[in-house]
């Protein structure tokens, strides 16, 4: 870390940046026919997706198949997406791989190009690792990268990535680093782990986040910071507005139109489901592949999925190819 | 695919090289003090194993700490041991990432570099994938790549990477791709899935190596080919002599010698436990270290370790620093 870098983050004049909040999507990525990523679509859907009231980019997450690209693959989409002139300020890289040094050189890229954070998986390949070891992983990230900048923002997804984050250890990343382990997304889809989270570290300014809608309300009532959430792809508005009136009357309401459109999505593969709703709302079936492993959603799954959407009333406005 | 590779292919010209049997050390990497590969020390171990008896040198698999390592890495420490000038015919390095573009990547290198085959992971971070899009990820991978040259084994490690191969994908991959999908890896751990293995395959000419030398007499038994074993590190020599004497009256007696040390191996997390023997071994402390998420075995537990090895009357010829 240069003296000058050292010096800001000793003095915390980085600290008072605006901090995320709200409803982030975890950008799908869409494909050309060869398998390769399709920058102009993918920015066109991020746009879309910031018109929509979403608070954030969590670009290269789990539902934006990040870990089926290379590096180079995300450096690139990355630079596709800024360069179109989209604000850093609103993009959260999905930065965590299995090899410290892709991990060192994606966080890296995205504090240099001024993004609000990264959200940072646990290296997922060994498993029943020990606390220790996950420290020093998260430590030495944050050492090389070495940039009063960088905030970090701890992926908690067990379910897929089988490696998660203790309680204890979220403690000792804090402890270890205040100013840049900024907060979490909480993907365990376990409530009691959230609360947890919440009632360990919110108070101290650490922004839980949900990993799925179905908690949202909960989430702020209990002092968390929004959600990042696959279903934000297709349904932002909506989410955003029980965001922005989770105080009122109406957030129960909202709150149940929210899980009924998760319902109906979650009897399918997700990510493939996804694909399946834009492709159908933007008549450009170019969005329906995924990269394998994954596989697109059969087209009578899509037009089961698509016809109970309808009954629910769904709408994804101004969605075009 | 060039014409020319696909008439090899088609051919079968190159179905007639030598085969790989015996026993394969997943190679152990060595770091530096910043943690960066150590080229010279691991070429150093590569040569000691193969004058051990180790017929190949499964570099880059799970002992090898390949998944903390970047795809650069990689290629660096495959060019550094091939410009050392150890045969390429005895090196599979493992080239299974979570990125299709990777495992193309480094599986061209390795055909490049005529490596005699390349030992590979399925993508391991999504779980509960369908078999249509493992066979698919496998699929793609073999016709980019589009080298006759090219001899897969499937690496099947559900322990660590959760997804595995059924038999009904192996097979599917081995109806489409008969010349290149040579054979497998089974690190499940369970016998009764290798027996299955071998019973559907091996008439056929699939080669399948157990995980373990727990199971190297069973599997010779049964038609296997050998082992790709973790303690190949360190105990090569004892593993190789059963390998040729398995027809032996002492088959039994062996085996039970080589279960011995493993066990003495298995109290301990297996990779800091094989890296402490061979820091002690070589008289190079260096030698201890891996990558997080993994941390060094403490210093108690390495004596331990080394106590219960001496009493085995454990050996390690010609090993040195």
């Amino acid at each position: 870390m240069s003296v000058r870098a050292r010096q800001a983050w000793e003095s915390g004049s980085e600290a008072d940046r605006p901090r995320l909040s709200g409803v982030l999507a975890p950008v799908l990525t869409p494909f050309r026919s060869d398998l390769s990523p399709d920058a102009a679509r993918f920015v066109r859907h991020c746009r879309w997706l910031l018109s929509q009231g979403c608070a954030g980019l969590a670009v290269f997450g789990t539902t934006s198949e990040a870990n089926s690209l290379s590096v180079e693959e995300r450096e690139a989409l990355l630079g596709e997406l800024l360069g179109a002139g989209i604000d850093p300020g609103k993009v959260l890289p999905g930065t965590g791989c299995c090899a410290l040094t892709d991990t060192v050189r994606l966080t890296h890229a995205a504090v240099r190009a001024r993004c609000a954070g990264v959200l940072m998986l646990p290296p997922f390949y060994y498993k029943g690792v020990s606390e220790e070891g996950l420290f020093r992983s998260f430590a030495e990230v944050i050492e090389r990268v070495g940039d009063a900048r960088l905030r970090v923002y701890l992926y908690h997804i067990p379910p897929v990535a089988q490696v998660g984050f203790s309680q204890k250890l979220v403690e000792r990343l804090v402890t270890a680093y205040p100013r840049t382990v900024a907060g979490m997304k909480d993907s365990s889809g376990d409530w009691n782990n959230t609360k947890a989270m919440l009632d360990a570290f919110a108070s101290s300014g650490f922004d839980v986040f949900a990993g799925s809608e179905r908690f949202l309300l909960a989430n702020l009532r209990h002092g968390g910071a929004g959600c990042i959430t696959a279903t934000g792809n297709v349904n932002a508005a909506a989410i955003d507005r029980l965001f922005r009136e989770w105080r009122t009357p109406r957030a129960e309401q909202l709150q149940e139109e929210l899980n009924a459109v998760r319902g109906a999505i979650e009897k399918h593969p997700v990510i493939p489901a996804l694909k399946a709703i834009v492709a159908n709302q933007t008549g450009d079936p170019a969005w329906r592949a995924p990269r394998p492993p994954l596989v697109e959603l059969p087209g009578a799954q899509a037009e089961a999925l698509l016809a109970e959407l309808r009954r629910l009333g769904f709408q994804m406005p101004g969605l075009s190819g």
